[in-house]
């Protein structure tokens, strides 16, 4: 089934635009998790048991994983694997911003969405198609590629003026065209900024945002789902990571993230 | 000791500006190591023994070990490990091309840095500045940033015009400026356009610039030494991959990469 579709169905399913980013970090953790063996795929495990009806996408990014070596990816495969033996309905997005001259680049989708399994991955534009085709060439994959991002640092180059408007805007017009040909493109605009959500609706019609930096980031909620809705009250992933799997550290975490998912995914409805 | 001065000592000692891809395939090297325990790391073996007074750097690309999964990326860390043991003056760049939001590109820089051992490695700036952060603030470490690439898509943002200069100046000035406080940075600028190279440099001083896309790429080897070395006669890494380590497929496959890297070296010093 091509991503666009499971990620409208899990959207539909559990009545929820809210991603929980998979980004576990040893000295984060419960500190009671760190005697079984695998102590992130556990934290995550237990995760995911208590939000699978909360979320439309679970969003690993690989490098916290892979800073711990070869177990920390065994981790993240395990951990992807999971999700799709036990909770299939719901994708998973990994986040990785790869992208290199093309035949490196096929490289890299094999690794994404072979070896560790991933649903959609997130890809960096600079340098230009050829560098992301190899992964649109995945058609049932979805391809989610860097538009305007929510770090401070977005400024030096991404709001550039060209003929009057930001490269993040010219970006976004070309993943339109790369759409109409793959059909399988979203991308990434930050929500510290929400006005630039309104900009790049604009010219994008139905795509889908992936949209980090609420929670930890302080992105603006309101404003955020209000500008970046496509016409049909959709068209966004909401992600957020640490306001949510760290809102204990106690024994009692995933049930604290149940709630804080719960909260977010709440919060988001009220301004669809 | 830092990356530049590494890297200046090798080139002296081995008065070469040739740095070898090692972006080993399975489906390309010769058939008869496949059946060794770790065809990859023999492979890379033969033509590292056979190359190492000829070049100035080695550039594993990780996508083509980490496309074959935990094995690969063994076989990386094996290879990485056996140049830094038998050949310490050798300095390893680890192409990569990553970077994420800053607490994210610290993960990366750990992997690349720590796991693998790299000396140096690429990165991408569409994030800007606190997204290289990270990387920079690992002194003894080169950071080399993406400038102009040689692929043909590297037209659809890295030379759309900004107030009359195209965005790879925009970025090439950002790296000078980083490279003013940190001193650890270099820059890739593709081989395809020699005319870019000399337009870089005019704004950039002596920093380094890895330039791929010579040999199977055919780019413009007199032009691209001309117009890219700095004052000193230096100033450029000149990477090759397929053109040597593929130089032959039968038994004989290590002599043949290294008398085409011979000729490559003697090549480019005869324009510096």
């Amino acid at each position: 089934m091509k991503f666009q579709k499971r990620l409208d169905k899990a959207i539909n399913k559990n009545n929820s635009l809210l991603c929980i980013g998979l980004d576990p970090d040893r000295k984060k953790i419960p500190s009671h998790l760190l005697e079984q063996q695998d102590p992130i795929f556990e934290f995550n495990k237990a995760i995911i048991d208590s939000t699978h009806d909360l979320v439309c996408a679970y969003k690993p990014n690989i490098a916290y994983y892979s800073a711990q070596g070869s177990d920390g990816l065994k981790s993240l495969q395990e951990t992807i694997r999971y999700i799709h033996n036990n909770y299939a309905d719901i994708p998973v997005i990994l986040d990785a911003k790869r992208a290199d001259i093309g035949n490196t680049s096929e490289k890299y989708a094999l690794e994404l969405f072979r070896i560790f399994g991933a649903d959609a991955v997130t890809v960096s534009p600079y340098l230009g198609f050829d560098s992301i085709e190899p992964f649109l060439k995945h058609r049932d994959k979805g391809v989610i590629i860097l538009c305007r991002t929510s770090n401070h640092g977005a400024e030096d180059f991404q709001d550039l003026e060209i003929n009057g408007e930001p490269l993040y805007i010219k970006v976004a017009k070309k993943i339109k065209e790369w759409n109409l040909q793959y059909k399988n493109c979203l991308m990434v605009i930050g929500a510290t900024w929400p006005q630039q959500l309104k900009e790049v609706r604009k010219v994008t019609d139905d795509i889908f945002f992936l949209v980090p930096g609420i929670g930890s980031q302080h992105g603006d909620l309101e404003n955020t789902i209000r500008y970046g809705v496509n016409k049909k009250g959709s068209g966004l992933i909401i992600s957020a990571s640490r306001s949510i799997i760290y809102a204990s550290s106690q024994l009692d975490f995933a049930n604290s993230a149940r709630t804080e998912a719960l909260r977010l995914k709440e919060s988001i409805n009220k301004y669809r």
